[in-house]
């Protein structure tokens, strides 16, 4: 991971900033490999300081490459003081008000502090292969868990029985959970962030079926909606509807295209179809070390996709009261397309 | 959780504050029983406002209970700052650098934000009866596991298998583990926050198993540490001196008592046995909605107990390549002893 202190060192004299700190975990564990709860680094030109307590020393003896381990005894933010200088560069975005506070007044006089977050996440936006060949696991490791799932029927469970199956089902695997499992059939499934409740899934319902793993810290998510018997005409209609938005929408994704162009493609030809109304959120975003993280595809987006970002593609149409269908594919920007590491089929699929 | 509110509000004019936003989520819970991922309190003398956006409206009118609740489009830190009046607090020590700057910008003129965190956590530390009654069903649920894991037999499987073991069997009873289970065996047992692994549990060997289950929010934290098969000489003397310590500090808890000076009981009985530098932790934490919050038991500690916090009692010994022990109950504090939670005997527990 040594790279990876190089590229942010480089980016720091357009700021000109001479040092950087990290204290976000997920950004610490990115930069150095760590996994513990406590460590930060200290990140310049020539400096690659990994700083920890004497809890984790021997783990992060084990764990980190490329920085040089610091424990700190006691005072831990006077130790983090101490190997700070002249203009350096904080987390705004993830440190809070008093801790700013309390580090500021540990500080030599001299010494200031600089907003300067979302560096780290800027870099992360692009998977390098290892990272990559972790989220084509822990999505290979999801379609077993849906195929399982829904060959062990989905009719006459309730929907907290399903998604905890599941996710015991992800563990025995070796994977976790990326998220509680998302299971909303019916109506429920008109509520995008339903819990997944003791209501019993009935015949000719839709199922929204939200679920993602990982493994080694990365994160796979991934949508199918299914239909338990026959559906109505409606159903049929929405699902067809989303289907094709989807479709279209990866038929464009690739290096170049901003967010806001990719997700008015899937919003095109879900309005067209009559649903525009009914499409409340973005069509997706980034996954990596965590579930949702950059880039963001949504009306609001202003990023522009890069060979190497992983990303969803997850239209839906939603229908208060009466149903909902979401289709949630994982894919990886390239050139001139993507590859997408969802296997399992979007046409509809019966189940009992 | 009305009389939650009421407590907050009261305590505002000490602080010369108008009204109080509360933003972090255990917090909000705590106040108003929401358990959704987006939500934020205004809280004054005559304010009981709830915030929230579309995805929770419905959750939000089923959770909250004494609380306006106001939906809020689009515009999220917009519409929280419209709320917002005069002098209000918000929890600085949640609070990112860089929302507050957001905030700042959305308010009207001559709104000031006054940094007021710590004052939910505070109300937090004294549980009431359901609150008690949740923290001692998660307690004998662990303790069950605990049953459950020692009969299956811990030699010869991993550390690792016996922890994922005992999340599962968590979840099966209906709970969910309050922190991933630590199985730490022989010279394992020495790294206070050992990540189970690959290794086989020997023979002769000491187990330090420390787990905790989560019931409807509420956490519980326990250790034991168990013998496999016949012990050396210094390991069971090792275990007698932090049971005997744990026995003592058990004895004097009591509301009044200072988190520093229980902390020192057992700190110095540990020291007379002669392994008082190998006790590197402090004595215990509140638990309540976290598996660690206010008071503290530790040399640093400046809180006092009262009746209703419910605090760990967890000493222990760690010989750097050789072994550790350490024995964790959790304890209600009462008006003159404490109401102990955890069930297992502390007996050396010889298992196969």
């Amino acid at each position: 991971m040594r790279g990876r202190g190089d590229r942010l060192a480089a980016g720091l004299a357009e700021h000109e900033l001479d040092l950087v700190l990290v204290t976000d975990l997920t950004n610490v564990r990115y930069l150095t490999g760590f996994t513990g709860t406590n460590g930060a680094c200290v990140c310049g030109a020539d400096t690659r300081l990994f700083l920890t307590d004497f809890r984790y020393t021997e783990r992060a003896a084990a764990e980190v490459e490329g920085w040089e381990v610091v424990t700190i005894k006691d005072d831990w933010l006077g130790g983090v003081a101490s190997h700070l200088g002249s203009r350096f560069g904080f987390e705004d975005d993830h440190v809070s008000v008093r801790l700013l506070e309390r580090l500021r007044a540990k500080l030599p006089q001299g010494v200031e502090p600089v907003a300067a977050g979302g560096a780290v996440e800027k870099l992360r936006r692009v998977k390098d292969e290892v990272e990559l060949a972790a989220i084509a696991a822990a999505a290979e490791l999801a379609d077993e868990v849906w195929r399982w799932s829904t060959e062990s029927g989905l009719g006459g469970r309730s929907e907290r029985e399903v998604a905890r199956a599941a996710e015991a089902r992800i563990r025995e695997l070796g994977g976790d959970p990326s998220f509680p499992a998302i299971v909303a059939a019916g109506p429920n499934g008109a509520l995008p962030h339903a819990e997944p409740g003791e209501r019993e899934i009935g015949t000719g319902e839709l199922v929204v079926f939200d679920m993602g793993a990982q493994l080694d810290g990365y994160c796979s998510d991934g949508t199918r909606t299914f239909a338990v018997g026959e559906l109505g005409e409606r159903a049929r209609e929405v699902y067809e509807t989303v289907r094709s938005a989807q479709a279209a929408a990866l038929d464009v994704v690739a290096a170049g295209i901003g967010g806001k162009a990719l997700d008015a493609v899937a919003r095109a030809a879900i309005a067209s179809a009559g649903y525009g109304e009914h499409f409340g959120h973005g069509l997706g975003h980034g996954v990596g070390l965590e579930v949702h993280e950059a880039p963001r595809l949504s009306p609001r987006s202003e990023d522009e996709l890069a060979a190497g970002e992983v990303v969803t593609i997850e239209p839906g149409v939603y229908l208060p009261g009466e149903l909902g269908v979401r289709i949630e594919d994982l894919v990886v920007v390239t050139g001139d397309g993507c590859r997408n590491l969802s296997g399992m089929p979007k046409e509809l699929q019966n189940v009992t």
